[in-house]
């Protein structure tokens, strides 16, 4: 039995051509700059989203906090949002490495408000600390993968920008952004002075994420991965593979939305209710009169299929390349079964 | 003009037996255990809020630090209120000094719900920081000075304890809440981990908290308070008008709640209305219509009463020591004059 | 029996004149910048080094803390001798607290040479930590309380400043150097950039030390103290006692020093041999065939005086304000009848 | 002409069977532990150095700053060489990161003594941090490729032992010291609590390091790689290479060996005399008063040849997998004609 693996898009696995272009890189020791590979991956994707510059890091969490270091200083208060993955599924990083304090916005539909953001702005007192970096994420994981549209990531950033504040862009699934808007990626983070992009997830390779900005961000945070150990000799190997990701993977996610919504459209179930479908995302609503919600995904499981608990009677199903429109119709037969 | 400053009760000075007990005090080297006002002080501050051991620190916000220092490891995640003092005015060294990450809920009322506290407390997850601490207030600050009721309390700190995780409890103005609630202070505080209070505030002392708690955290927090350089010498003077404050001062405090309330019934104005009147705080609304108030502050400031400002429209009024009934009285009156 | 306690001079107690003072001293709330004796006592303190502002702090190891949280980032590398005070004694704040890492130097003679000062400032390279403060100290407290000359300070602090590095001298003692080497205070700590002086030990304040720098260095230093909780309200109090200390017992240190030599002169013992004696420092080497230290220290202490350990079999010896002429003849007489 | 590239063995490609077999490599979320590839290396790497468990990170200076963060508590002292890469080359991670301060013991030779380690080590006393752990360093490459022999690691072990203190080594060339000194390196890590070895530089995989230890600690600091961003995805893709460098070679780096020892033997030139050849670094100390040691560079790398500084008039060659019998016979050549 294949089981179909809905809990992310990060199980996703490298493609054939991606193996094959790993074989046989160039590479060299990116330490000294010299992996031809790694240069050529960071110069494309800084085209890519339009930005100075770009480093490849070693994964979406790294990307992130590597923003949050290079855009402070430690004793600065971060603005984000309440679910954002950075305050919610990076460790505590932002504080016990950064140093920064997080002052949380209220994000349930996937971005906060300006009015909130402008409450949330410090002034100058000998008791505050200073309002160093606004961090926004788009898609938003636990908003359901809600998009969010370019004015608003716009409003947002130039309002920070009015009060001297970087904006950075958690756009671990950016592209999804771009897809389920039609909008370019140019567009889309134009206004934002960072973004961070997976190039797993979605996008299938295996290893490693993109932070994007002005070239003197880059330099600085070039150096703050290397003091996070995240310097790696011959990346080029992980860079050829993300070459791929970016030049091939980026259209097809369309058919992962696609399904996704096949999915959402298709389940006719007692157990479980739509609760919403956006992206590659659908989240589904435990009935917990038939089943608790542990004991359904453990019945999935064993069914062959593997969903997410998404807080505490809500299912996480996330379509990506490895799932197949077969895989969709055997889920949706399986929740009618139940 | 006498000026009538109730901006807060921080501003009160040192009573004239505190002067006099200060010119006599019997001190010794504190570094080495060795000042017998420091040793008596901290016994006595003990014995009043029924905990094994008690340390002077230089201020409110070096209990609270230490607290969180004590209580946790860096990377650990605290839960507190967003209108909380530690988080709000402490200048963002929870996350640059005690390395934690805040998860703040929602205290408008002066204290989170229990409801919200389960949802806060993180499971084991690779992806979470582990809660380490829960952080209460009492008298509330931005709240208006509400005294938080010891069920309240109870049943946060037994929730909190059911996870593992220790309280401390902000009690900056533990003895107005005590004054309020008609509570004793060992009761109130009997189900948290430890508790700060502070010796100047309402209690006029000019100098100095306390921080108290177990002995082998006391012991701990002592090694900290070195740390941050706040280890004093013959610290003894300071101590010995502190004793004069928790002897002699806890109970006039039910005078400054007085003329709160006399104040907050007195007012009949139609640039101010009444918000709240909690404790020893006063919380005035300002017709904006009438006056900005930033320009009423300083109209007050002109005839000699000075007020906080409280948020975007609104006065903070704090009774103390220095305030005499005359002094509300005319204060009544320059508000019915505007 | 009287205890003559020559542990440390800082067991020295305020004077008659301190206590009056204090008694008297015209307070206000710190916080808010309204201590009139604070800002008057930060004034003379500034002037008195030559240093355009001065801030009050709690006790010299968070003078030093300051100093090196407001001149460096956390990363940085900050340049010590390996026996300095904030090196050896003050619970490695530097690195927890202020998050730079310590390039101890050889120090053994009291300061370490240009020479090794150059061989440690670290160039541009991606491995590299910045080069972010040196700290010297005066009188060198485990170098036996030698003082250094002002060409060698002078030295250093051109040397650290071709490289574009600031300097901050750790002078706890520094009024012992001025005295030893019977210099101006301003010329002695003219190329430094920050400065931190104790109004306790030798000076005989109570408690609290001075740091001094550049205005734009003591605003930033002054929200740092806040976030350490070392903000305090009537701190007028202290200040008072810290004015006398500055103004009357800076001439009399002399007499500390003249006690020193002539013990160090006067021991005549089979049980010890003179190791040096500087400024207000005694060391003594202890003959381990005849006493262990700790033995010899235990014995010392029935006897009815007090020194420390200094070291595995040295012992050292500290003259201040309350160590009398009588009191070191005795000390004398003890030391012959081992 | 072919650039002979000597300046570290970092920069070694990775061998036609590595590439194979990446291209191959059956990979899963390592998030999730399901990378089978990841867990078969973690599993025979920690066999290979006899120790409970492994773990894969990005470098070499992620599993040191790992081993760090996971032995210690901020706060802590940590006791290394003074020439120790942790203390030289990490960008001070170990104070930023982990908040821990460097006591730097003279490690000239490659290891300290016994008896600094012994003087170096903290008592119980309010004004010290505690002594959390002890790094050595094997080869040593700033004492010029030294191996340290099994019973010095052992001795210093022991004695870190019988004060409770951990050991970490930083066995980033550990099998150049296996080659070296002909040990098992399950013996000459014995002694140690942890160890981290590096599956790039002589072992040519392209990217990563292995940490090792107890269960319980390769636990935590696999949490702690996730807080630094050091969780990757498909990584089996990298653990396939590595998986070849651990089973095939370890070996060969005798042929490294033989190779530095025929280029030190056969350098017969008026520019450079030899200073040192250990395991694979040869040292080689430049005659100024002909070249000046950067001129020395450049022309070098003019005819092809790639050399590090090291130091004021040294340089550093080193050999590795991709430099042949016939590069050395070049290299000895061209010193031979300067």
């Amino acid at each position: 039995m294949k089981v179909i693996d809905l809990r992310s898009d990060t199980v996703t696995k490298p493609t054939t051509k991606m193996r094959e272009v790993m074989a046989y890189a160039e590479v060299g020791d990116d330490v000294y700059g010299e992996d031809p590979t790694i240069n050529k991956l960071e110069q494309k994707a800084a085209e890519l989203v339009g930005k100075e510059a770009a480093l490849f890091v070693a994964s979406g969490t790294m990307g992130n906090l590597l923003a949050v270091m290079t855009h402070t200083q430690p004793g600065n208060e971060i603005i984000l949002g309440k679910n954002s993955h950075i305050f919610q599924y990076e460790v505590g990083g932002l504080a016990k490495l950064a140093g920064v304090q997080a002052r949380t916005l209220d994000d349930s539909e996937g971005i906060f408000s300006t009015k909130d953001l402008l409450s949330a702005i410090r002034g100058e007192d000998i008791h505050y600390p200073e309002s160093g970096l606004v961090c926004l994420e788009n898609t938003h994981n636990k908003a359901g993968g809600v998009a969010i549209p370019k004015n608003k990531i716009d409003e947002i950033s130039k309002t920070a920008h009015q009060h001297n504040i970087p904006v950075h862009l958690d756009g671990a699934r950016i592209f999804n952004a771009v897809t389920e808007l039609e909008e370019q990626v140019i567009d889309l983070v134009a206004e934002v002075d960072s973004v961070m992009f997976c190039l797993s997830k979605g996008l299938a390779a295996p290893v490693g994420s993109i932070l994007a900005g002005t070239q003197e961000f880059i330099d600085k945070a070039r150096k703050n991965r290397k003091m996070l150990g995240g310097g790696m000799r011959q990346a080029g190997i992980l860079a050829a593979a993300a070459l791929v990701a970016i030049e091939e993977m980026i259209d097809r996610l369309a058919l992962d939305h696609d399904l996704a919504k096949k999915l959402a459209e298709g389940i006719d179930s007692k157990v479980v209710t739509l609760e919403s479908v956006n992206s590659n995302f659908v989240i589904l609503k435990v009935n917990e009169q038939l089943y608790d919600t542990k004991g359904l995904i453990t019945e999935l499981d064993r069914k062959g299929i593997k969903v997410s608990q998404f807080g505490s009677d809500l299912l996480r199903v996330v379509t990506h390349k490895d799932i197949s429109k077969e895989d969709i119709d055997r889920v949706i037969d399986i929740f009618s079964e139940l």
